[in-house]
């Protein structure tokens, strides 16, 4: 291995291999987030020391105080990204600088320490060829299953005081995983959007991925499964507009007012978390050269109105976990609209999937072992 | 010690004396939340079984999983609440079933399940009487010191899929503390009112005790520190309501533009914690007969006016960590704000203070042994 310089002292990492390595389940069984893989990354912090010297040791529970600054004031951040094993056996990364600059911001938010995000995405890689026998590999059935890897950045003082933690931890656990829903990665999905529910606003730290963003809205989504629905959709002001789909970014595809065909999601207006794959998605379809490719605002009545006028193609959530997934129908106040992804083929959402997918196994960052 | 029927079985406590009990600091050397009792409280749950049998034991770190739920999704919430050794020597409790009740509601915003109010209230019984020797008694300099009792309520499955915990861990830690603030109880604070910053919005969980709504207050903070001012005045929409100050609730007493004094709190519109010492005070003016006392909208214009014609008197802070905590100025955009709350006397402020300390360590309810 080799190490870049880093100001937490990366190329002196510790790595203590487990004695007690687990069975791995076959690829078919996975599921999301269950499983863990047999090490984790540990880099800890303190403002009087500054950081320690990260450890990669055996996944096991940590010994965190009942007064900790994480438990108490949500003092903690997170990412979400993915290992790849390719036909050719090697294993990739996808734009995890694009996580770690995300994961820095997120931190800023926390008032969490500023870290060395070369030097983190080095120790990443590291954990990942520790555990690379649990990247799962492509069967016939499964073609996508990943290593889904999760930074943790979590205040760890032991103070009841609101204040920044002078402890921090900065930690990684991988699991093994296959499709994010349990009825598979190209069923489509029904929306429950209620505007008494606001999943982040202007002066807050929506676009953040701040663990506070997430617990509120598990209510939210029970109560659209228990009216049948499988997903949230959030809305944001008087005019309703469209920000996210459960933990996605949200994509339309339709016939635009100008008669033009354009591919369009809401703008990064503070509110709304700067995906990786919205981001990788708009790159991609501005290469295609065959629709208009926009950040614009999509209230609710420019939904309706594509809808009656025949114009609304597609519509799809966007996310690591999920990659795409296409939108059925949404039930908004007393309507209920027929979004009609599948009956339009899902032609874009599935090139999205393709590309982005094809690209996630042959293309990017190549671990080196 | 006898036992009401409770659903967690809290007759059948099981208690675990520490073996080395630690030194206790003097009084005067006590701040906030830095220093811990002997022992805590543990009550687990799971999905499956439903509550496990409460349980006090020494207190220390817990070990929990880096996949925990708390950990990523901020499924947590917390309680603030005091116990007093009053000049008899009797340790009392104030109001403490208002924190169970919000506790219980903050349980449901976070996908947390509903427990056994009176139950656990009494375990909570149980770790202070085991503690008793941890609540601090009254000098002549530190009049009102406590035993702090941080009720913790944490999402412990280990699942990284974004849902209601299947299993989570409702606890008690306590800490002996002084005053609050490091410059003592009834120093004036100066604030800080950029409109910029939003706490909570309707539709979101600001009514509720969870850690959320605290992490990302602390940047803030450190901004209005940074520029000199002792907390953040949180105001909201285009009117500039004031809605909190830090973490308490917020009180004017002015001659109202009637002609009456009156005591004013802005009104639990949900995006407005329902604070006990808030709840108090209303309560506790109301029987004066003195002033009008009651709950409405306050905006920065009606603070700027009353100011300008000498009508407002005081302005202060109350939540159970500081009581009351006076308001010297506010700065607000580019507007620099005194509030006389000094020079009139502090009147209300410290009538406040004395009436509701007097309660709380006279007429309150009392632990028997």
């Amino acid at each position: 291995m080799s190490h870049s310089q880093s100001w937490f002292q990366h190329e002196g990492i510790e790595v203590s291999l487990t004695q007690d390595p687990r069975p791995k389940s076959p690829v078919e069984d996975l599921t999301f987030g269950a499983e863990y893989s047999d090490h984790m990354l540990l880099v800890n912090w303190t403002k009087i020391d500054g950081w320690d010297t990260p450890k990669i040791v055996p996944y096991g529970n940590l010994s965190l105080s009942p007064a900790l600054s994480a438990l108490h004031y949500s003092t903690e951040c997170f990412e979400g990204m993915k290992a790849f094993k390719g036909v050719d056996g090697r294993v990739r990364l996808f734009r995890p600088m694009e996580n770690m600059k995300r994961l820095g911001r997120s931190a800023v938010a926390a008032s969490l320490p500023e870290f060395d995000k070369e030097g983190f995405l080095e120790c990443i890689k590291d954990l990942v060829r520790v555990d690379r026998d649990w990247v799962p590999q492509p069967t016939e059935t499964i073609k996508h299953p990943s290593l889904y890897i999760r930074p943790t950045f979590i205040g760890t003082e032991p103070f009841l005081g609101v204040r920044e933690p002078h402890n921090s931890l900065l930690y990684c656990i991988t699991s093994p995983v296959g499709p994010y829903f349990k009825t598979g990665t190209f069923q489509p999905v029904s929306l429950y959007a209620d505007p008494a529910f606001i999943r982040a606003w202007p002066g807050g730290v929506g676009e953040s991925k701040m663990g506070g963003n997430y617990g509120p809205t598990i209510r939210i989504q029970r109560i659209a499964e228990a009216k049948g629905y499988t997903q949230v959709l959030w809305l944001f002001g008087e005019n309703h507009e469209l920000t996210e789909v459960g933990t996605m970014n949200i994509f339309v595809h339709w016939i635009n007012e100008d008669g033009d065909p354009e591919i369009a999601t809401p703008p990064l207006s503070g509110t709304i978390l700067p995906g990786v794959t919205r981001l990788s998605l708009l790159e991609l379809a501005a290469t295609w050269g065959s629709h208009k490719v926009v950040e614009r605002t999509i209230t609710m009545d420019d939904v309706r109105k594509a809808v009656k006028e025949n114009r609304l193609k597609e519509m799809f959530g966007a996310g690591t976990a999920c990659v795409v997934c296409p939108v059925a129908k949404i039930a908004f106040l007393d309507e209920h609209l027929t979004i009609p992804t599948m009956e339009s083929g899902a032609e874009v959402a599935q090139r999205c999937l393709k590309e982005l997918t094809d690209i996630q196994v042959c293309i990017t960052t190549v671990l080196h072992f």
